[in-house]
């Protein structure tokens, strides 16, 4: 975990052209530390291995809106005045342990009580949504290969991805059943990985760059930890309320995102997401699926590194990797020709549990 | 860990008169709610018990200065001029494990490959430190042995306390040994607890009291997770590059501290605190328990609602705890002749680990 998080933190000095002693204060990230490593205390490790004490240095969790959650703390913390240089940062370490202790402890971003005890898993409650979803919006299986195809094809274009294969959806529709009607392609993986950005006032950024991506807004919400809580299993309420204060402070109109990273947990989130977000009325993602609209090249590009189904799922750097892509591709610099044509605004939407946070950060040139 | 969270928040709740819709942002200090009880997405839970859904929740986690980090991060909020009424609170439900599993958990925040690995456990880090400083100052059985007996003492003044009872001197000096030099009576129990604290802007605050306690200042900072790490076991770094911090923040001076919560997870932490803060010059703490200056009705009083040691230490809700107190003894508000004369400045000092993270926080009427 120390490695994954030097690896992303020294990239990130690097390229902002900062040193390390610019640095003021760090909020990392992290989901389950203790269970998966063993390892509380987790920003402050990460300073002490990036030779970086006495910076103070917090842990943020939020399961798996961890890295969202963070980057709205950084936000805060340089919008406070009281620091200029902040990192965001986000780290999990999920190999270490087996696959099904894996699932088990993610289940620890569900209420433990109510769901958790009775053995439900992230799998076979998002498989609840997407039936309700197919009950209640006619959803075809093939929308949800269309979403796995999609995203592996982008991760094919991403050095950085955890699979870089592209798959048919053929394969996708004939790959096992893990939690029907959620099949293996429509799962995302258990992942390693550590993601960091340099956040900073706007006056200080054009020290070090002429070409300073802004955030133009960073909102949060939550909603039940539990199903059982909802009035409605085809909508993420925090999603909803998120975007739509995001929207506001941005003062920007849905037509006028370029990107979008959503969090594909499962494909369903992936198309939740979009509807939630308000990109498309609800039940009617299926037809960006059918036009091939987000692609890199179509109308609206989703997950172009990606998305947490291809790129990979290190669940407390989930948040500030979507951001790192984004940034990418504001910047024009997206390698293998998954560079968005001319981006200048990007979304990042970043969920815990089944919904029970949400993150939503805009971002623009 | 759901019931005493909405415990403490309805309490805070209806002590600051402002309704649950009031709230805006909730960010919530816990250590290790995964290991403890299995249950991570903390503070969204906390949002939901409450039923502050969709009010924007994060945990904090820096081990047992969570509820510290978690003030820093809501004071921030409030000082981003992004949330105006923000709930800062901490929790941890400790007691569902077995105590030898909750020494084992409480290693997560030592530095796990150099130091929990191995069998470190807190009291045997601690009394490393103790042992030292005994070499190094001529420290006496006896002075950590007044801290205890002292803490006990405020403790069977505070209804909330976890020990309420009083010890002799010759109690604690016969009390077992837990790692030599550190007996029983020189470690602070495992706990089960939660605080929660209303912050504001001050033009906000004043709609609801007519005399608010004000945050003049919090700092935090980091330094190495393991004890091999540092160039002098006696000093906290981390506690005098914060209290730096906080003093020069708050523009007072030590002497105009009237009543002070320091980290008192072993007495010797009592003692390194007040000498780090710079109470004292290194060495001298124990001529402040000599005197008895400590006490409530000393030139110091530290501690005045038993401290950890016997106040009790749920270590995520320890920070806020500390605040809590802090709160009472400038209002006056202090029962069973605990309260300070006239306090008009009070501090709290929140540690994790053995100092690789601490907070200082000055609040002033």
């Amino acid at each position: 975990m120390k490695d994954l998080a030097w690896e992303a933190g020294v990239k990130a000095v690097e390229e902002a052209g900062i040193s390390g002693k610019d640095i003021e204060c760090i909020v990392f990230g992290n989901m389950s530390g203790g269970l998966f490593v063993g390892q509380e205390h987790v920003a402050a490790l990460v300073a002490d291995f990036l030779g970086l004490n006495s910076v103070p240095a917090t842990r943020v969790e939020a399961a798996c809106a961890s890295g969202g959650a963070a980057f709205l703390q950084a936000y805060m913390a340089v919008a406070s005045g009281m620091y200029d240089i902040v990192v965001a940062g986000g780290v999990e370490k999920m190999t270490d342990v087996g696959a099904g202790q894996a699932t088990s402890i993610l289940s620890g971003a569900m209420d433990y009580e109510w769901e958790a005890y009775f053995g439900a898993t992230f799998p076979s409650v998002y498989a609840l949504m997407a039936r309700r979803y197919m009950h209640e919006h006619g959803l075809k299986p093939e929308t949800l290969a269309k979403v796995a195809v999609k995203n592996h094809y982008h991760g094919s274009l991403n050095p950085l991805a955890h699979f870089r294969n592209r798959i048919t959806e053929d394969e996708a529709l004939s790959s096992p059943i893990v939690a029907d009607p959620l099949r293996r392609y429509d799962c995302c993986p258990v992942s390693d990985g550590a993601a960091c950005a340099i956040l900073a006032p706007l006056e200080v950024a054009r020290k070090y760059t002429d070409a300073p991506i802004r955030v133009r807004a960073v909102a949060q919400a939550s909603d039940t930890l539990s199903l059982l809580g909802r009035g409605d299993l085809c909508t993420l309420r925090a999603t909803v309320k998120a975007a739509g204060r995001a929207f506001e402070e941005a003062n920007l109109g849905r037509e006028e995102v370029d990107v979008v990273e959503v969090h594909d947990c499962f494909t369903i989130a992936e198309l939740l997401a979009l509807e939630d977000l308000g990109f498309c009325k609800k039940g009617e993602a299926w037809k960006l699926y059918d036009e091939g609209q987000t692609y890199v090249g179509g109308k609206l590009p989703v997950n172009t590194d990606g998305g947490l189904k291809a790129g990979g799922h290190a669940v407390g750097a989930t948040g500030i990797k979507q951001v790192v892509e984004v940034v990418r591709q504001l910047r024009g610099e997206a390698e293998n020709g998954r560079q968005v044509d001319g981006a200048e605004v990007g979304l990042t939407h970043n969920v815990g549990g089944t919904g029970a946070t949400a993150v939503v950060a805009i971002l623009s040139r």
